[in-house]
């Protein structure tokens, strides 16, 4: 095993400038022995020791240590009044750093708390950032930050791009349980505190998991994220009653029906008290749900909710439900309105543990989408929004793609759903409306292979959505220099240089794919590399209708499917006036001539040309840039993203000349700079 | 098991006019007891008790019987000279029916033909045809009636649309033999001689059957086929000394390599004396071969002769062979010309027991194709045609596609090799090069579906198939007849009804799938239902170029690929010119805008909406037909076809739109008679 490639950003490697920490660091006392403070008490043994390259003292419980660590309930009395009013007004997961020449604090509202504190702590020190004067009170904006792992028992990932799964190996739970273990950590170190364990789409064996046949070792599991503060959620088949209940219905008004998941409940509740809850991917893409029996998603979410309602157990039931038998020739279906048209009625009508959760555009985790209208339209139905990690549409962990930048371009969307202000970032963090819950979720995008994210430069969009989930205060550019250092070193031209790539590989990425927002144009099934046509006369609702004249998918409410009336104003006006459409999503909202012109003052087809030519020779440049860091990274990560680059290059390079060959033949409109066209 | 599904067209129905045959039919005398005499006598004893209803008298070797059946060498004296004469100028698989009031004989030149001779016999009294007066002489025309499953170790079949294989399950061969030895009785019914039986892409665990591991039980079915008189052939991997050799190299000129195959084809021959020989894919999509060492397919093939030689082995040697890694972007490579480029230099560098394989067309069984230019182009070079039985690319047994009247364009085509009159059909039975060994073969379309080859009208393309190869001046109607009458009853409304649907299905098939023999307009990898440009920036060499202004591949030599030169004039002239060029092969061999006007009267956009709606309209002519029928036919035969073409009617749907609004995007060139297009 290649630690580190494995160890992410967890290295603590050895600082270049102790001094500044000696004084302090040489004695530790941690107080409490639950199993998350042990936790936090091995890491910050272990990472210190590495960092500062010597043996640190860790005392029993002792205050007048040089750090000390542990909850407010055990440490309040070493705070001043000022900082225990500071602490309580902060929710349970919020901590103090607080540092001065005699004594480092970190002093947590829960265990949880002093977990995240520590790894606070640690990061500091290996950014080199000066903690002789620290006053750092912290809260995660977001109650929820989740990761959902699709993983399956046969030891697949569905959508994984980073090998098989390190949860499940040939049908059966894995024996060895470290690396779980390890990922907890990972978790922890970035604020995650919840995680649902298998596959949204959950088959036939795994519809056992809520049983005793797989409850034992589910609870080690459990076990293993508890200690690192990560609640343990499961996805559940809708029709369990019968798949494996032995009931004739799953109908969720049925008594019978209702009893069972009642009992299901308690059952998994003995194995894991703190059980989360459960993820449900109900009526959608064939799995099944409570439409069956002519019942809604509130009928069907609910009646969980019921069940889980005296254990405080949640149901995050997702949105992704739209109609995926889709006539092509059928122009009035618009599965972009789906999500919306089917819930937003239903405000009002869900228990208040059901969450809805919400994929951030209309579509499918496109490279670029507008913001899903739903997100913030339920006033009364708590929502977290739904990211991917896993970079299934934006190149699989082949072709680099930082996906900071787009989150934040998402979370910083205004709704106006109550006027200005009622941004993404403001709902899902249950600011505008008065939401028991909310916060966010992602698929994860790691794996068994060695570096758990296939592409080491992947593993800045699990780190980065960590951090941003806990402070989407923070730039897509900061989170990248976090990483970077701690992954990579402190070294001014590795940060530059890598924080480039990071920083422009979405724009890249988007240069030579689909373009102006259309989405789609992959091979189906698969969904890397271009099949411009792939997904236009299929049954799945992704169109882009490029003909001889133009191209695009008219949501106008005059002449098109309506979509735009799903947002608020001015949104609404804005997306529905060809005039005010921005660029970058004209494709999602108009069908237009390839010869209209765009406000970058480009026609349609020579945008198109442009950025495919463009976005080929930015590949280029990064192979450049890389290549540059030879001497600064070890080999084996040097290789890896070399050789995924190497990769992104043909990608790209069949992605231009697809996509400009086909629009070049339908159009006939010879590029103004003459470039090769084949 | 339901029996009448099972067995296709050896029903052996009651007939209704017994009395015709009552006299001569009550006793038989089988002479000989080699295993395929004892077939013979067994199915002609269990054929005439059924279709008469009665039980015939099995006598020992009487000359005096009513119907006597034996080989010239036990029968001859039965026999004038003229009749001696004139069987002894046959060749071996010759044999003669001749009756009298008194008396009908059945004499072979050899156990095969005695075989032949019988299901002659059989056929006859099926067909309700008068035997009181026979003098008939057969011999087949050709020599070589080969079939090759293409199914694997692990149960699947390549290609295979009938279910899983009847030879192997999960990994082993099958324990019970029954249904192999089966389906020998109805390839010798139509006088299929030879039979390979593992898929040509061999892979890892079927390199093995060459070994002891697998030969016992090989030897097996190589007996079962022997008694049918089927000779036993195997597909082999070209790089087995390495794989299962432990030799560093399979070099065909390298001396360890020669005996290794040497040792190899000996230890085969100890098993299976009357060995075949080996089916090879060579250096074609992936498949090793000599490439790899820089030596060419008459080395790789040559060598594999010398070591079968000495057993009077047979190596057949497939041409299938061309870049499967092309880049879109090329557009002076032409896969059409591959075969030809590849082996016609070869011509008179390959042993005499080497044969070469040659698929019927340029590209690979599509629905139209020209004949491939290979076939007749090498004088001194043994060549089999090959045909796919199985309906890859026209239907998947699913559609209805008759293929005999295809596989009758492709025979009677005149390649003018040696000037007129050098018809594919005359070439491969051997009459216009002094070939030693030549022929027809085919990839088979069974499974283990109770029906054997999934759509039970598809039963007919095997039966016809047979009895082609041995009699090509047979009409494709008379082999639709024979066939509807064993199959499915002597009645006139079936034969007529029946007979409609087959002789019409290809044109129907062509006309809702890709227009005017351009091709590959399918579903990449699955090959079935429409993806217009599903092969068009693939790898494959498979491509339409479609643009705005018209389609079609420029093949001529002037301003094309110059594959036309691969022809022999007038083919070449016929096909170069846009003037005379067959309108159904004109995409074929010419780009052409979408307004040419094609020698039937209309322009190539018009014809390509046309024939689709035409062709979907068909498919419910097809139904109606077929339900009509719903009466004559049991139910479960009836219910099989008449929900394949439900599925046809889906796909024909599927296709109709999706060409049309392809062609209509690109052109926006309206249908003269405003029919919906999408």
């Amino acid at each position: 095993m290649n630690r580190t490639k494995y160890n992410m950003w967890l290295q603590y490697r050895p600082i270049s400038n102790i001094k500044q920490y000696e004084l302090l660091m040489n004695e530790i006392s941690v107080f409490g022995d639950t199993p998350a403070i042990k936790s936090a008490k091995v890491e910050v043994d272990f990472a210190l020791s590495k960092m500062l390259n010597q043996a640190i003292k860790v005392k029993g419980e002792d205050p007048t240590a040089k750090i000390v660590i542990g909850t407010i309930e055990k440490l309040g009395n070493l705070l001043n009044e000022t900082q225990i009013q500071k602490l309580k007004s902060s929710n349970d997961e919020g901590y103090l750093l607080s540092s001065s020449n005699h004594q480092l604090k970190v002093i947590g509202n829960s265990d949880r708390a002093v977990l995240y504190g520590v790894h606070h702590l640690i990061r500091l020190v290996q950014l080199e950032k000066d903690i002789s004067d620290l006053e750092i009170f912290q809260q995660p904006k977001n109650q929820f930050r989740m990761l959902n792992q699709w993983d399956n028992l046969d030891g697949s990932v569905e959508r994984g791009y980073s090998g098989n799964s390190i949860f499940y190996k040939n049908g059966q739970i894995v024996q060895d349980k470290s690396r779980i273990k390890d990922y907890a950590r990972y978790l922890s170190s970035v604020g995650i505190n919840a995680i649902s364990i298998n596959n949204v789409n959950v088959w036939k064996e795994e519809t056992y998991f809520i049983t005793k046949k797989y409850l034992p070792e589910i609870k080690q599991i459990a076990e293993i994220f508890r200690a690192y503060g990560v609640t343990l959620y499961l996805s559940i088949n809708f029709a369990s009653p019968m798949a494996i209940g032995g009931l004739s219905t799953a109908d969720p008004l049925d008594q019978s029906v209702k009893e069972w998941w009642r009992d299901k409940a308690a059952e998994i509740y003995e194995y894991i008290p703190d059980f989360g809850g459960f993820v449900v991917k109900a009526d959608s893409e064939h799995r099944p749900g409570p439409f069956t029996y002519d019942r809604d998603h509130a009928d069907g979410s609910n009646m969980l909710a019921e069940a889980l309602e005296p254990f405080n157990g949640k149901v995050v039931w997702r949105c992704f439900v739209y109609n995926c038998l889709q006539d092509w020739r059928d122009r009035s279906t618009d599965r972009a309105r789906a999500a919306f048209d089917h819930f937003k009625p239903l405000d009002g009508r869900f228990h208040e543990n059901v969450i809805l959760q919400i994929k951030n555009g209309p579509m499918d985790f496109q490279v670029r989408e507008p913001v899903s209208p739903l997100i913030g339209a339920m006033p009364n139905t708590n929502q977290i929004i739904e990211f991917q990690v896993a970079q299934e549409y934006t190149g699989q962990q082949i072709d680099l793609c930082y996906l900071i930048p787009q989150w934040k371009q998402v979370l910083q969307f205004d709704t106006h759903i109550k006027g200005e202000g009622s941004s993404i970032e403001e709902i899902v963090a249950g600011n505008i409306h008065p939401y028991k819950y909310s916060g966010i979720s992602a698929v994860s995008n790691i794996g068994d292979d060695e570096n758990w994210t296939g592409n080491t430069l992947a593993q800045a969009n699990l780190y980065g959505y960590g951090r941003l989930t806990w402070d989407p205060s923070l730039s897509a550019k900061e989170i990248a220099q976090e990483w970077i250092i701690q992954t990579f070193g402190n070294t001014e031209t590795i940060i530059g240089t890598i924080e480039d790539m990071l920083l422009n590989s979405w724009e890249i990425y988007e240069n030579y794919t689909a373009p102006l927002g259309v989405g789609w144009m992959v091979t189906p099934g698969v969904h890397y590399g271009p099949n411009i046509d792939g997904y236009e006369y299929s049954r799945w609702g992704t169109y882009h209708f490029a003909d001889r004249d133009g191209i695009g998918v008219d949501r106008t409410k005059e002449t098109g499917t309506g979509y735009t009336e799903q947002y608020e104003e001015p949104n609404q006006s804005k997306y529905n006036s060809l005039e005010h459409c921005p660029d970058e999503l004209l494709l999602f909202f108009h069908y237009v001539p390839y010869k209209y012109m765009l406000k970058n003052g480009k026609s349609v087809i020579q945008h198109i040309y442009d950025t495919h030519f463009k976005g080929f020779n930015q590949v280029d440049g990064l192979i450049e840039r890389w290549d540059s860091l030879k001497q600064y990274i070890d080999e084996d990560r040097f290789e890896n993203v070399q050789d995924r680059l190497q990769r992104q290059k043909a990608n790209a390079r069949e992605w231009r000349d697809q996509i400009n060959t086909y629009f070049y033949r339908k159009s006939r409109i010879n590029d103004q700079h003459n470039r090769t066209i084949y």
